[in-house]
């Protein structure tokens, strides 16, 4: 079948239908609306509006084609246990911001930020127009104006240096505690840490951007930009593959990930807090370890593929461990070759990051690739936005590159530039605001 | 209709097939194919495989899942009378690279490159690996593996200073003059001009470093890196407007671009040349102006959408001429408000840029938008990687930009802070490569 024309995906005939909701007759600004049963939400947050994929969507004008596909139309849940970006799939565009409050703001501000963050967030995550009328300083920017959700998701977190600007000290979590100094670190520090934190994550650019730009304006005044990292991931649909992606090395990433279905799923990567204890607030919520991980792509890309996958210890092409199997077989770290060594070598990284060898720590992974182009070094910018989500970093994250520390195989082909780690408190309930908890009780 | 996982958008249950072609057994590398029949390329260029949007697929082994999709399995031929990437329907994600020739590097070196370039895009362009053996410092880096060719377009052109370097300098178009200085450059030298350039654009992000990474590797001790620029634009199926995006104005960009369906389209797009002639080499050939156009989006934001309007002479929401109709309606220039002034004011951008106010001077506009994170300023270091494709760019961008250099309400939002004019050959034909009838001639 030849085609003239690129054609969007799945394309549905779906009927456009006047905006009865949101729209602005005086710039002809119209919010879109889902106008699907959204149906409950799984383990993941996410659902398609009513008719086989296809929801309703209100067009600026109704005689335009509306034309909704699941990539547009998905959505993510704004409310829930949990909040978004955690266990949902990986988005194929994805900001992280940081920002500090600025001097003279404290608790009281940042819980109205938090407010009008979590309001805005879920606005968007809706596909609906920020808040902020259609004319004036406040109106939505537009840039997101035809899309739908886009599997949008928003996430809030606190960091350290945040509870003893807001008076909030004796809330500080121990896991929040300092990072131990990595011997492969080299971190700037004006891209590590922060007051406060956004992940955002779309399958769509435009529609990430606007979010990002949305939250920015609602940060005027209280919260200033600290640091700010671009990044992405397969666009769903192109590969085969959905449930894994690969980073800019070429291996697949994510393998060895924990599963929601996981009996320690949930005890692994959220907070189960006991009520009454200080740090009650986290109920439900997790702690993002975030590392830029510079990737040394002109070392790695020299390396023979049989090289770098003793490094991995897994195969390129397939992700299957060395020991045999498929990407999702366990590997055998016990199995040796006919010259009687281990086929996953002792320096392997999958063998040195397994569970099975850090007494059981496991940590969601859910990165994002970077790429910013030419660092001034001549070679390029770009490698991992490493984020892992655990219940207590001290039990995920820190015992890991502790060992990878010491004698990972992938270790001098990373560099690890920047550093933060972050409280994302649990969902926000409908009627409460991400962070309410904290700020408020 | 609720989904606990997300889909893959239109997934298809082809059937995965063994890889007969350019398996590498030592490493198990394989690699992909587009095993349909690819059938005839249109305006566009673009086919999918047989079967109704599904290709099959040749997965890394048998037994997976192959899920392909009309984003992963769509596919822009190389060869033809024009490049890919002119024509081609915009993709998600688009790098622009400059490079310049290392000294030594002359004529014969360069027509090697452009022969190992276009060896390398036409494989990536089918969804298969780079050549160079799966094994040793030549293989191909996998980062696109699993995924289909995603629409990938590479495009090729020449700078003004590669033609003296290569003592071709009687070949030398004048289209490639020096453009004129305006009053809104503020242009960094080291991010302009460029012996040689190279598009990538598609609609995934892996995919489309992959290519980029190809592209640098082949240049290895014959060109080095001048510039790189990474664009966006909306992901296919995010939207409901398939043929025009949006800006990070949030305004919708492309609309009075000229159709391949126009009875001129080629004369304005594409260069007729005259046998015989010294620019005989760039028959079916085009000029790519870029601009790296920064958009003050802090000052832009505040405006208030009627103004905004006004500055563009189009509604926000559809994209109409504020004279009235639809986004395809022609503007009405001449028509007045109930206060006897014109409804689209006299420096609005979309009138001074309109065509027939330039003499039937146009170009076709095939952007993506940039976002480099925070500037230095702590402004966003974002906006437009602008290319306009002409004929001739002195008959073509230039009066225009000389237009709106003028009075323009637009230009106090946009800072060009980078430029370069590029002459496009045309397509190469089977067993040819992109240049050979410049540098071989």
């Amino acid at each position: 079948m030849s085609k003239t024309e690129k054609q969007a995906p799945d394309r549905t005939a779906a009927t456009a239908r006047p905006d009865n909701g949101g729209g602005t007759a005086a710039t002809g600004v119209s919010r879109r609306r889902l106008l699907g049963t959204a149906g409950a939400a799984g383990a993941t947050g996410l659902v398609l509006g009513a008719g086989g994929g296809a929801a309703g969507y209100a067009a600026t004008r109704p005689e335009e084609p509306a034309a909704l596909t699941t990539i547009g139309a998905t959505e993510a849940m704004f409310h829930g246990k949990h909040q978004p970006g955690i266990t949902t799939p990986l988005q194929a565009r994805g900001h992280l911001v940081a920002f500090d409050l600025v001097a003279g703001a404290g608790r009281k501000e940042a819980a109205a930020l938090l407010r009008r963050w979590s309001a805005v967030a879920k606005e968007l995550m809706a596909g609906r127009a920020a808040a902020g009328g259609a004319d004036g300083p406040g109106h939505d920017t537009g840039i997101a104006l035809d899309a739908g959700p886009s599997s949008l998701t928003v996430t809030f977190g606190f960091g350290r240096t945040f509870f003893a600007r807001t008076g909030l000290a004796d809330r500080l979590p121990a896991a929040l505690d300092p990072l131990p100094v990595f011997s492969a670190d080299a971190l700037d520090a004006r891209r590590s840490g922060g007051d406060l934190w956004a992940q955002i994550g779309a399958d769509d650019a435009l529609v990430a951007f606007h979010a990002l730009r949305a939250l920015q304006k609602e940060a005027a005044g209280t919260a200033r930009v600290r640091w700010q990292m671009n990044g992405f991931n397969r666009t769903p649909g192109a590969t085969a593959r959905p449930m894994t992606t690969r980073n800019l090395m070429g291996q697949i990433d994510g393998t060895g990930n924990p599963k929601p279905t996981d009996e320690d799923f949930d005890r692994r990567v959220f907070v189960l807090a006991s009520p009454g204890k200080p740090q009650e607030w986290m109920e439900g919520g997790s702690y993002a370890v975030v590392r830029r991980i510079r990737m040394l792509l002109d070392d790695w890309e020299k390396l023979p593929v049989e090289h770098q996958e003793r490094v991995i210890g897994r195969r390129k092409a397939d992700g299957a461990p060395l020991s045999g199997g498929t990407e999702t077989t366990e590997m055998d770290l016990d199995k040796a070759g006919p010259d009687g060594r281990p086929v996953i070598p002792g320096n392997a990284h999958a063998r040195i990051s397994s569970p099975e060898k850090n007494g059981g720590a496991a940590m969601l992974r859910r990165p994002f690739s970077y790429h910013d182009g030419i660092a001034e070094d001549g070679a390029p910018d770009a490698g991992l936005l490493f984020i892992c989500w655990q219940a207590d970093p001290f039990r995920g994250f820190v015992p890991v590159q502790r060992k990878l520390d010491r004698g990972d195989a992938l270790s001098p082909f990373l560099r690890h530039e920047a550093s933060a780690v972050f409280a994302v408190p649990g969902g926000a309930a409908a009627g409460e605001y991400v962070g309410q908890r904290l700020l408020e009780s």
